[in-house]
């Protein structure tokens, strides 16, 4: 019987690349399966282990996720990969998914921490592998991310805490940042940020996954991700999907390191 | 006598629009006279109150800060309201200005965390009004931040402590966060993250003072400062330097409030 601890080990923070299904959640062109197939397999190239794959969600509605056989056919060929697809109808979406707006909603407005935590214990007395707890509209900052996350770690016990963030706000990282201090274990991100989220259209999508590594291992955390790598694969999204900003600053300015930059004048 | 207190209030963070001046460093096309003095009266307007306004570097060489006299005396104008003008020749911009390279140099790589701190001590030993330590190159992680800014804040005593980011490989953000939790209460930003660095070509610029704003209100921190009127400044940066990107969350996504967004579609 496969463990949570075999999937997400206790010994380093597990990455988990949503570029494929939340990051392809709203944009209008989206990459062939053969591109898919590519990214996911030049990412499991730089250590990538953990893959949002697509949804079963109605073809009809949702074209880029028709493919979805494929890609889980694909990520079965990769030693050691893992992988999620959702599996929910539309009235499902709040109860069988993440726990989702659990830190602030854009119909609502703010959520009350207790609430979260109350669905949490819930979600851990129906026997779930782990919890996850999303900013799915980018709402909050450090101190409220890092509190939620203290008070999920706490009741948890030895099951891993996620902690799934949007950029929308500019505060991706620093939340990442808080999540881990916290005790989060399992960090969502895309690659290049990305992604929107249905419930508050303009918001630019998920925290960056080449910066969230540059991040975890610069806290000390091992995430057996080689991010030169990881930010080569951008080159798939650029050419298979011309029209979508990607974002992230690692990609832009390079590892630290004094070969690479050279000084030019002071001041 | 003016103390560093009156300037920089111990029950507040001091957020400074370093946009004039680092923001204005790197530029090729850079705004108006007039433009500058808009830009700082409608910041002044939505509650900023620290700016750098210029340098006084050589005008052949820094043509975009020749305005420097202009703009301090309209800085004068505002009640309140505090500047930095960079005076120094290029042989002491090491030795005259903040601590840059703190947390990271382009040229040596990792910088000693006791070296910083020996120059704090000597920067305190003769009389500076505040230490500020400056991440010039955007190589630092948050738990470096947060090393640096404790040790020099358990030293500083009653001085506020400065830090000073650039968001080159998009930590910026948690990098402050860290740095507010540590004890640092100055933080200096540019609007829309306007500006870069001579020392690392090709990397983005100061924190996005906006998302800045954002986050130390999230954390609790009064700042006095309306976000978004100060979101509306970007405007005059668009029209005068249209080559220029503009980055950062908030003015993207508006603040978190249910009226501004709606439900689209589940997913």
């Amino acid at each position: 019987m496969t463990r949570v601890q075999d999937i997400y080990p206790d010994d380093r923070v597990s990455l988990r690349e949503v570029g494929l299904r939340d990051g392809l959640q709203l944009v209008k062109t989206f990459p062939s399966t053969a591109a898919k197939q590519r990214w996911m397999r030049q990412e499991y190239g730089a250590g990538v282990r953990h893959f949002e794959v697509g949804s079963f969600l109605p073809a009809t509605t949702f074209p880029q996720f028709a493919d979805v056989r494929h890609i889980v056919r694909t990520l079965a060929e990769l030693p050691g990969a893992h992988g999620i697809a959702l599996a929910l109808n539309e009235r499902g979406v709040n109860e069988a998914a993440a726990i989702s707006m659990a830190l602030g909603c854009s119909i609502t407005g703010p959520v009350a921490p207790n609430e979260v935590i109350k669905l949490v214990e819930k979600c851990l007395e129906a026997g779930v592998d782990f919890v996850a707890i999303a900013d799915t509209v980018g709402y909050a900052g450090p101190k409220q991310v890092a509190e939620l996350t203290r008070a999920a770690a706490k009741i948890s016990g030895a099951k891993p805490v996620c902690v799934h963030l949007h950029d929308t706000r500019g505060m991706g990282i620093a939340n990442a940042s808080a999540a881990l201090d916290a005790g989060a274990r399992i960090l969502d991100g895309s690659l290049g940020g990305l992604g929107g989220c249905p419930f508050a259209p303009g918001a630019t999508g998920n925290v960056v996954f080449e910066d969230l590594v540059f991040l975890c291992e610069s806290q000390g955390f091992d995430t057996g991700i080689d991010i030169e790598k990881l930010v080569e694969v951008r080159s798939i999204l650029r050419l298979e999907m011309p029209g979508e900003p990607l974002y992230g600053g690692l990609a832009r300015a390079g590892l630290p390191g004094g070969a690479g930059e050279r000084a030019v004048r002071s001041g």
